[in-house]
Parts: C-alpha cells; structure tokens; sequence
C-alpha cells in the first residue's frame, strides 16, 4: 500500500477547518503515515487523529527558513504541545548561500535537543531548487551527523519539486540511518512508485487520494 | 521623492549578506523608509541602518500567517529586540475563510499590545488575492479598530498582487488614521505613483531603485 509511505499534505494559507477534517479523513482511511498541516491546525488534526496510528506533522520556519533559532525553537516547542509527532523544519537557505554552515548545524543541533524531552520525527527541508550538488552533499553530511530523522527535500513553495538527481546525491552521501522524504510536485502513481523504488521512505504530496487511486487502478505496494 | 515611499524589499529566502548589505545602502542612498528583510536578518539591517533614519521592517508568520498566535507573539517579541522598527504580520488566512474573526482579531489585539513596551509601527497583512470583497471590508473594519498602523494589500508570494480596487474598498471602510502599504508585483514608476496618487502612504517592493531611477527620467515627488 503506497499510502503507508504519504504524508497528507495540505499546507494552504486559505484552508479551511473543514479542509482539515477531510484531510484526516483520508488519512485514516487509506492509512497514510501522516497529515503535514500548518502550525494553527495542529491541535485540530491531533484531536481529530486520537488513536488512529496516522501522525500529525507541522512546518516550522516554514517556507522560507528565515526566522531566527530562538523563533524556530519555540514554535517547534509549541507544536510539539499542541500535539505534533513530526516536525518539517525549513534551514536558513540564505545562511547557506553565505558558506555559514555553522549557522545551519548549530540551529539543528538546538532543534533536535528538544529530542531529550519528546518524541517526534524530524524532517529537516534543504530546497534542493536553491542549491547547487556541492551545497547538497555538504547539507546531507551534516544533517547525517546530527539527530534528524529525515533530508526532506522540497517545500513545494519554490522553483521545483523533487528530482532523481536530487534523490541520487543524497543517497550517496548520507548516513546509512538518515531516511529521505521526497516533496514538492509529486502529482502521480508512476512519479510516486519511482521515488519510493530509489528509497524514498515518505512522500510529500497534496494529491494524495490521487496517487492511491491511481496505484489501485493498476500495481501497487 | 518617491523614495519616501518605499520599503525596500528582500524577503527571498536565498538572500545572503552582501544582499542585505546592498539593500541598505540602496535604502540610505535613496532615502527610503525602510528596509524589508526577513527575521534572520533584522540584526545586520540593524547594524548597518543605525542613525540612518532609515527604519528596519520585518515578516512575522510570513507568508502564510499560519503559526500560532504565541509563535508570532514571540517572532515579533525578538525581532523587536533584535532591532526591527517596523512589523508586517500575516493574518490567519484560514480562520478567516472560517469566519473566526475573532481568531484574528485576537491576535492582533495581542500583538499590537507590545506596543506599551516598544515603539513600532504594526502592518497587518491581509493577502487581498485570497479575500472575497465583503472579507477584505470586515478585515478593514477589525484592523481599523485595533492599535495598527498599516493595512498591508499582499505579501508578494500568492496568485496577485495589489489591484486599484482593493485600494478603494480599503479607502472605503478604514479609518482615517489607518495607513495603507501597497505591495506584491509593484515594479514600475508608473504603477507606484497611481497607487500613491490613490493614498497609499507606503509602497513595498523588491524593485525600488528601477522604480525611483524611472521616477528620475520623468515627474517625481
């Protein structure tokens, strides 16, 4: 079942609490992973998802990555109270184009010490779109080193979605526990399957039931 | 001068230092109101903006308004101390096409009470691309009614920018102490200058040294 490795996803500024139940809905039903909502509609989804083995996920400095650690923290503290399971933190892209790897490892670092006191998943988004492949492999070694559970590539706010070559170079270079998720423009079956065949361990996607259907129609997991 | 007028604005997510270093010193140059930068950035704007008379505005839950109101009570808190002057907020769009109102109006009141500790102008963002006109009327009414200075039209990430009748069903229904910031897709003179001519008090726009060096091949302020 392709659903075991999706992510519901509906991060619109306009969605709507009716919006979110349904993303529940399908959650459950075709036993998704998790549902990636915003920070506001956290508490609703894990109230919603009580019980039912579905996760709830959350962004954090999301899409752009440029709030500072302290404001990344604490909203990672917040969801984390409200009932999150999983965080899909955005890394500062434009400390990134400054060399200040520094900057992105220490703000980690900072986020996955929360591990100490609650269980969650942490995805940590790198926008493969902004990054050229020697600012990925250094990315995907550093996140290797630290406490994160997931390389998520994409917000699917930015210039392009996942690609295979996005998908090779990390596997090349990450550590053998780091898992990836896949994001950004994942619209069908076909595109879906092919990224999970090259190891992609969660699909990011906002055409979820889509997908499912699509893969009942023909092969699936 | 229109100038005067003018945010100048970087908020990509991939701008690096010698970017916000280049803002600055555009701002300065041409007398700007202010910078825009996102929060990783409010201290370096800082740093190089102080007695310049040039202010440093910042995004708070941008550019989807979907933290929490405690998050953004925080992000606003530190930008604060990092030395912002001014704060451009996302609404929660979502609560909005719900009709929680309050929701927001809450968050405001709640933001805009920050005021008693610091001095700063507050600008709320409405994302006029996603608000039917009878929404864009109660938003102008709620926010007329709270401690904010600014209506700001959009935050440059979604389907549009500013249109001439947004201004005019703001203009409409605000009070006369609310001020209006104009923003998203603003890049000519031409257009600048209508929406001033309209009373817009505040233009905010990625592309102010074309707009100004036009202004200064033709009529100007």
């Amino acid at each position: 079942m392709i659903g075991h490795y999706i992510d519901n996803t509906n991060l619109k500024s306009y969605s709507t609490y009716a919006d979110i139940v349904q993303l529940c809905e399908e959650a459950k039903l075709y036993d998704m992973a998790a549902v990636c909502v915003l920070p506001c509609r956290v508490r609703l989804a894990s109230d919603l998802l009580r019980n039912s083995g579905v996760k709830v996920c959350t962004v954090v400095g999301f899409p752009l990555g440029g709030d500072i650690t302290a404001t990344k923290l604490y909203a990672t503290r917040q969801a984390l109270l409200d009932g999150a399971d999983e965080i899909d933190i955005v890394i500062d892209n434009g400390a990134v184009k400054d060399g200040n790897y520094n900057l992105v490892e220490n703000e980690l670092k900072i986020i996955s010490r929360l591990k100490r006191e609650y269980d969650f998943n942490l995805k940590v988004i790198v926008e493969t779109a902004l990054l050229s492949e020697v600012e990925l492999i250094t990315l995907t070694r550093i996140i290797s080193n630290l406490e994160c559970d997931y390389i998520k590539t994409s917000t699917g706010f930015s210039t392009r979605g996942v690609t295979i070559e996005d998908i090779n170079i990390i596997k090349q270079h990450k550590s053998p526990v780091l898992k990836i998720k896949a994001s950004g423009g994942i619209r069908t079956y076909a595109w879906a399957k092919e990224l999970i065949d090259l190891g992609v361990e969660r699909i990011g996607t906002s055409s979820a039931v889509l997908i499912i259907n699509e893969g009942q129609n023909g092969e699936d997991y």
